[in-house]
């Protein structure tokens, strides 16, 4: 980790836990009161640490000058129920130097201009399973990963558009008019580096794991703001949402074993030895038996996203790729989720049969133009683990969101409360939304992150 | 084909042309004035087949009786521009008889249910390359193999809810729960017939054009009415809107190189060997050259939807995967479609590449359910291949059909003319609103079927 990055952990910061053997994602475990921890309330401007017991004011090595603590602005409750939190978070000024790309005209660079950092900020929150040990790394890796993939390309990212050579110098008098041609602009730089940034972080995780003999993976979403722009990068389960007076819009897609079922089947359809003969890559509506043997019954494959019946062979009988509804539905019969990082050991039990072919570790990301939405005071991003979502809608939090902001106009700390509150709002209290009080077993993590004065706040370009 | 199917082609609907050697797609050919050949203006309920020399009253050998021609409604333009006019069309009505499932059980139904024909309609245009001869197979086989693979799920799609088994009996008693938990619905079946369809169909003609020694391939662009429900299947570049008085609504999406990257560049990548290593799968601005060895120039792989800076290598100085752009974008330096039938013998020029395990058979179906709809009189969809799009916007579209319709009520061919208009509109005329009265070169053919009263007349359900 670099001097001019700081991050706050909030939870099982310490060193890695001993190893231990993979647990199933959400599986019920005995009810605990939630333990809150709140974040940081602080207006922009300040630095406020105040989280941890061991906080103290956070100061810049470099230049020798107090960072503001911009990313203030975030604020992260994570409910520790079960025996191991497995959700971690982290989040920070993202401080990426200008590309050097030669010491004389870098020299000359820095005459010019005395500003030598694009800055911006990041925050991420990594659900664990098979232990928290994959969420730790990355929680410690992924910022430091995406920090180094945007400085490769930071050249492209300050021009008014990317050049087609990162020197600058053109070879073909036509490379502008091609760029422009294909459409690519800065901000697709920006999207490439988190792409990379994800799948740099998952080796790393692999290396790590492998050489501590530790095991386990985990789902990530990480929102970085940077030149005016809200980037949302999502590869689990996790969702981030957009909450305005008038408006909610979802900022990520989930991404499960019944989301990207095609994707899956079509591997196990042109690799079909990664399923070792033990699963069934079509999908039926229930797991058949011996009865329906000769029968006509409902089934999918990889290329239909309509529905036909076949007739059961005994190959059908096997247990299948896919299987289970909802939050029910498992991967090979292990895995919830379908994208994340690590998990390069995991296997189904007692068989050789890897998961790791079938998973991806690319986001997908989201693009949001702050300087076009220009956000009022009371819009924010809300950013939580499965667990929030399992029992509130979109639209259930949109409504804690405008029930409670406007009513605490004064309160420094309100963000963080409405993060606590969000969260309450999962244990089935009385005055909860949800239907009949519906009650959250798993962790549960909230980032709130107003976005007003995002867009000039927290970047100098 | 079945007696109790009819079909009016518009164009080539005679014996197959003699083979001749590929012809790439899209390349502008001399112009030549279009001949326009309308198709029936009819009302629902009378039969009328003017538009060929030949016609005559249609007559069902099915029980004797006259079916009344419902897809009168439809409406096709082709314009004959090149030398062979690679466009084919063809529409009727889909009479699907419902599966008998044992001798008792089918008499007994046929006493409860005289109806013995679950009864719809089916508007399809296929646009050929490499010649008309896919095209052509195309318009003569899909809807006969749509029919066989509706008719094998019919009692699944008669019932509230398809049953797990087709037989209709439960092995498991939770059956119907299953069923419903993955939320199948009648609807899906048709879907999955679609799909199934398409793919048969392309075996159809592979084995077809394998056997007359002919080669070419086509895109499929199909529209189904049954059950109060519309059906929009494309595997190509054609494409279908929705035109009512203060909406417009894409209807498909267009499968080409560039919309198809990801999945075809990520083939390449689990199958290097089918590039022969002739071709780089890697997506750059512009093809490179010798001197942008050691540069680090833009580039997209395909777990990419941003881009990223590389350096040149030697192998990335090989001919692109998919190169060029919009129109101009080619799978291989040959297609310009990624989805269609056909195209089994397609080879890249003077090697022994193939174009075929990159293209997909299966089309993208989208639903529209017309009862919720409630389509008023001047509602309206337009199915058209790319010789429209490439000259007129969905909005252009739009403007024209609200233009026109209100102003010709009384016309009983309006909607031919409707769709006469449209092909001029492609013409660079004066009065066009196309930029600059831009002129399409390639071959135009246009459906306009009017919604209003499909939902009752086009289904006996």
């Amino acid at each position: 980790m670099s001097a001019d990055w700081f991050r706050r952990r909030f939870l099982l910061g310490g060193p890695l836990p001993a190893p231990r053997p993979p647990r199933p994602r959400a599986l019920p475990v005995p009810y605990r009161r939630p333990r809150f921890l709140r974040g940081s309330g602080s207006s922009p401007g300040t630095a406020d640490a105040s989280c941890r017991p061991d906080a103290r004011p956070v100061r810049s090595p470099v230049r020798g000058r107090a960072l503001p603590w911009n990313a203030g602005y975030a604020e992260i409750i994570n409910a520790e129920k079960s025996e191991f939190n497995e959700d971690q978070a982290a989040c920070g000024k993202l401080c990426i130097r200008r590309f050097e790309f030669g010491v004389e005209e870098d020299q000359e660079w820095l005459t010019l201009c005395p500003e030598e950092f694009l800055t911006g900020h990041y925050w991420a929150l990594f659900d664990g399973h098979g232990g928290p040990a994959a969420a730790i790394l990355a929680a410690n890796t992924l910022h430091s990963c995406l920090r180094r993939q945007l400085e490769a390309v930071v050249e492209g990212m300050v021009a008014t558009q990317p050049p087609m050579h990162l020197s600058g110098h053109c070879i073909c008098p036509s490379d502008p008019q091609f760029v422009e041609e294909k459409g690519i602009r800065a901000e697709d730089l920006v999207v490439g580096a988190l792409e990379s940034a994800f799948q740099e972080c998952d080796e790393v995780i692999g290396r790590e794991l492998e050489a501590s003999g530790q095991v386990g993976g985990c789902t990530a979403l990480v929102a970085v703001t940077l030149q005016g722009k809200l980037y949302v990068a999502n590869a689990g389960d996790s969702r981030a949402i957009l909450v305005r007076r008038d408006e909610v819009r979802p900022l990520s897609s989930e991404f499960t074993p019944e989301t990207e079922r095609q994707r899956i089947q079509q591997l196990a359809f042109l690799y079909p030895e990664l399923l070792a003969g033990e699963f069934t890559r079509l999908e039926f509506p229930r797991r058949l038996k011996g009865d329906d043997l000769g029968q006509k019954v409902l089934f999918r494959d990889h290329h239909m996203s309509g529905w036909s019946y076949k007739c059961v062979e005994q190959s059908d009988l096997k247990y299948p790729l896919i299987h289970g509804q909802g939050r029910q539905a498992r991967l090979l019969g292990t895995l919830a989720v379908s994208r994340g990082l690590g998990d390069h050991q995991l296997k189904v039990l007692d068989t050789n049969i890897q998961l790791k072919p079938f998973l991806l570790s690319v986001p997908q990301v989201t693009v949001l133009d702050m300087d076009q939405l220009e956000p009022q005071e009371e819009d924010v991003v809300v950013m939580a683990t499965d667990g929030l979502w399992d029992v509130l809608s979109n639209e259930q939090v949109a409504w804690l969101v405008r029930s409670f902001l406007p009513g605490n106009r004064e309160d420094p700390h309100r963000f963080s409360e409405l993060a606590q509150m969000l969260i309450h709002s999962t244990q089935g209290k009385n005055d909860s939304p949800t239907q009949e009080g519906q009650v959250s077993y798993d962790d549960v993590s909230v980032f709130v992150i107003p976005l007003h004065n995002q867009g000039q706040g927290c970047s100098s370009h």
